[in-house]
């Protein structure tokens, strides 16, 4: 797969909440930084983060609106989109760059995006 | 200019305070979002919002982390830094998406950061 391949199957193992396939595609040592928040580091604490995360979260949508590739960089401009398990939805306008390794792995991922919104969508 | 050379472009004219140039590059119903605030519409409220924002502003470094482009689509990773008149320092970190229309021209700009790390860096 090409980086921007990589990135698109990422992304679409998010919206089948598949974690075991997500992480398929993470190098052991993927330093995962929501940038409002503090870095994760590494795949087995990206699992207990995701696990916590998707613990309400019956389907995602995540629209991707943009994807740019400059080498082992991918860009992208996506509104993530969530439905909880009462039937709530939420929606979060976002901004992600993934960096890639030499095995194809995704070794960095950083999403930009409005902490207060992020706050508004979740807060119910 | 490739897209790329006209964001590039662009971004140096933040770097060197020039309005003019700024504008110069971009269409006239350019739709410039701060995606945390209200879009605004067109060179003319752009060329106010701009001249509002600089005033207190003595030099930007805007420092781009990474680049990509996907047809006439930009996307940017960068670090907005400004310094005061008063010497004081800010940092945005920020991603933003560039559309360039036919004539070569930014027509829309949206950049995505948490508004709470503006207000921290800008309450001084």
């Amino acid at each position: 797969m090409t980086p921007q391949e990589t990135v698109e199957a990422f992304i679409g193992h998010w919206n089948a909440c598949d974690i075991d396939a997500m992480l398929a595609l993470c190098a052991d040592d993927i330093v995962y930084h929501n940038v409002p928040m503090e870095p994760i580091h590494g795949t087995a604490a990206m699992r207990e983060m995701v696990e916590g995360f998707l613990a309400n979260i019956a389907a995602c949508d995540w629209e991707v609106h943009a994807i740019a590739t400059n080498g082992n960089v991918v860009l992208t401009e996506r509104t993530d989109g969530f439905t909880f398990k009462d039937g709530r939805r939420a929606a979060i306008r976002v901004m992600g760059t993934f960096e890639l390794g030499a095995g194809g792995l995704i070794t960095a991922w950083r999403d930009y995006f409005d902490m207060l919104e992020f706050q508004r969508e979740f807060a119910g």
